[in-house]
């Protein structure tokens, strides 16, 4: 009954995003903004589901239809006799396009978990599944841009579903739903509003914490500096020593041009912030995406601390940058400009809903303080949107306070995957809350690490891991199927 | 700590509705359209809250307020530092105002629960809480009746209930959600969706199962129809045989004003469907709340067997409206035109999203053939509302299908109670779910029997079913307190 089949999988697009509002990185994208995704495999055929507009009201626009991409590979799928498993990778902040092969998970694990099929969904608003325009014309339509928000996402994706399973007549084909990063939170939600849907969620990095007061603001930069520090106290000691050496030189007379040559950057600086905020977020993305082999936290190290004896500070630092960059004839350090997808639709959706309050205090970390200001980050909103955020709708309509207290006798089949150098991790469900819902966690990994393909050099505590996830996910199985014969059904 | 307290409690407008389109009675009201309420005990406080009109979308039209009602009696309330307690009974498809002291369930039962507060919050869009304007207003604006749907009622709730926990420094005190006939639709689907804010639901009378084609569309008149045939073989056959005895009087010259005289209408019948839905009605109230000691079935068959021998069937159709309805100079047969909140509020809401199919077969119950079609019901909506119902939302929101499969592994603490007398039983929750899921169901219990003030004459099993959730809900706050104590919160 059980083939062992070859099997693809989908992810989504690996662009970063900033939120141009306060310090915080805000990235929230299970891959390193520089991998560079194969080609979509023949495996996967495109469709396309006339989505509803607005799940939630009966106005005559909530009517409203869209199209709504998803991507399904059915190449080894028997039919739905046997009640094969259907796997949905949820996306999340970008377009469903160039970037499949990169998410490996179920690819590399097909075999052991008999997979059938798996269905990749595009969230609404990104990607080819933009209603009425282009994501530049409708997130600057106050109208349309109200209807992109999670619960409707959610809403979507389990339309999309009842619709396929019956479609497939796989009524009885348990689902799982997976994604990471703010797709993790999305497949982690859905297992706890949609249960009839999806017997389980694997969440991997999904910081579903990082809501109100619920995780320390610095949570995301401490992890940050330990990273660092774990990596070598002298390397550390120099980055948290830096800042105040460029205050100085910036507010000495031509200090700004000095600092653009010590950094060779490609155009002069205009202020000394964009030369902080360019390091600040080499130094997070490298902790956020600090994934084997290369660990680019030990190569930004490896060029501060690897400078010549004699080095000054700003000379070490630069070392890092170049260490991490490679060598150029020039560093571009000013924020792009360019209105990609993720930061269109992040910026939106972190301004309306989804306010993951980072900052830093004056001494818990090795950066500038920065403390994040609700009222500052709800006014700048305003201005951008004209209108201000719900920071507290997502613990109202999703929770998180005392996850435990509430889980613990509610809810099953839920995987919080996490690796503890990825700064989300303060954000991630860390502890275990029931038998069936539980943090799988590595000390050494980093962001959706155990989501991405597989390779020969990944060292032995990430293939445990997803070992681990795989067994788990096979007892749901069991269970289901057992549940399924028992019933009679 | 634990006081004995006096406790008033709350319910909410105890009106008739009727769906104006196909047979279907259509009614989920608590309480018997008859009963008079009593006046609201001074111990109970109104306030308004300043909801937001649209919880799941963004425009600014969303961020739109209106004042809804909620009702406290917080008298004997000892302050939070106990984690005392609250209860919150849901408001429903009628004004939450004169009629609090019907429903008593808590009220007879605070000093074994040691309640401490209880709240109760008026539906949006009923009684005091219309937005913009009267009922009557919203609901032939299209724009404002598409807000008026139950995922924005019970986030309602949940917005008010995570605002009174914060008011009353109450974060740790359980929630018990609680709710008759659609209420407790509401309080199932709370407890479900929103785990984080409540503990526990008991839903009495809830027929959540009466979506799709989960519940056979003849089990409402097939219950009313056992009910009749419990009462009385006789009663039974005498109306399983009158409508084609009316249909034949009727098709006769002067037929119809033969069958006004003979029932006695107030104003002559404009034709035999009005006498028949009269009955139709008659005995679907009388099963519906055929509640001790009166038992209104056997009040009806009563009247029709006990006619004088050689009574002819409409002679003892007649002697039964005459034992239901008292003697009267004659009997007003004509559907009310008075628009009531509870025919405004729920003709929309269920034809938009609470379509409960509700359809007879030629030869299963004791009433004339009347199948529900959903094209015709769609296009009666789409005529009356311009918007066609989403009759599959219900299930995909909310769940329905294989609800044992899907519950079983997954959620706690939810009462479904039951009379199997109500016609409604027919779409409740029977089964055992698992341990803390659970039916309480009694064999001759009618509609929402359960959460009615308790009284001297109420026969010994319903006092049973009364006790036996009063100690399964003391069973999860036990628990409840002892995760608390267990996690250190």
């Amino acid at each position: 009954m059980k083939h062992q089949i070859s099997f693809g999988w989908l992810l989504l697009l690996s662009v970063t995003f900033f939120t141009t509002v306060s310090s915080a990185p805000g990235r929230l994208s299970p891959v390193h903004p520089k991998i560079k995704p194969a080609s979509v495999s023949e495996d996967f055929e495109t469709f396309f589901y006339t989505q509803t507009l607005d799940h939630f009201n009966y106005k005559p626009e909530s009517y409203r239809t869209f199209q709504q991409r998803y991507i399904i590979n059915s190449k080894h799928w028997g039919g739905a006799e046997e009640n094969a498993p259907i796997f949905a990778y949820f996306g999340e902040e970008g377009p469903l396009d160039e970037d499949l092969p990169i998410i490996g998970f179920l690819n590399d694990n097909a075999p052991r978990l008999t997979l059938r099929i798996n269905i990749s969904k595009q969230h609404r608003f990104y990607g080819k599944s933009v209603p009425f325009g282009t994501l530049d014309e409708v997130i600057n339509d106050e109208n349309t841009r109200g209807y992109f928000s999670s619960a409707q996402a959610i809403a979507d994706y389990a339309e999309v579903l009842v619709y396929l399973k019956e479609k497939l007549s796989a009524q009885n084909s348990p689902v799982i739903v997976i994604g990471g990063s703010y797709g993790g939170m999305l497949a982690s939600w859905f297992r706890l509003k949609y249960p009839h849907i999806a017997i389980g969620a694997l969440a991997s990095s999904a910081p579903i914490l990082y809501f109100d007061n619920i995780t320390p603001q610095d949570g995301y930069y401490s992890v940050v500096t330990n990273d660092f520090r774990e990596a070598s106290e002298s390397c550390y000691e120099t980055i948290r020593n830096s800042w105040s050496v460029i205050d100085e030189l910036a507010s000495r007379p031509n200090g700004i041009s000095f600092l653009s040559q010590r950094f060779k950057t490609c155009s002069p600086l205009g202020t000394s912030s964009e030369l902080k905020d360019y390091l600040d977020t080499m130094y997070a993305v490298a902790a956020q995406y600090n994934h084997p082999p290369t660990y680019p936290v030990t190569v930004v190290c490896g060029g501060i601390d690897g400078a010549p004896e004699g080095t000054d500070i700003l000379g070490r630092i630069f070392a890092g940058v170049v260490a991490y960059g490679g060598e150029r004839s020039c560093y571009e350090m000013k924020k792009s400009n360019s209105a990609s997808q993720t930061n269109l639709g992040w910026s939106w959706q972190t301004c309306s809903e989804l306010v993951i309050p980072i900052g830093r205090g004056s001494n818990d970390t090795m950066f500038p303080s920065a403390p994040f200001s609700l009222n500052d980050f709800a006014n700048s909103c305003m201005s951008k949107y004209g209108v201000p955020p719900r920071p507290h709708w997502v613990t109202t309509y999703y929770g998180g306070h005392d996850i435990k207290l509430v889980l613990q006798r509610f809810a099953s089949n839920i995987i919080f995957s996490n690796g503890l150098r990825d700064p989300y991790s303060s954000g991630g469900v860390l502890e275990k809350i029931s038998d069936s819902v539980l943090p799988i966690y590595t000390v050494n990994g980093s962001h959706c690490l155990d989501i991405l393909t597989s390779s020969q050099s990944d060292p032995q505590w990430l293939v445990m891991q997803r070992q681990v996830e795989i067994e788990i996910i096979r007892g749901w199985f069991a269970k289901y199927y057992a549940d399924l014969h028992t019933l009679q059904i």
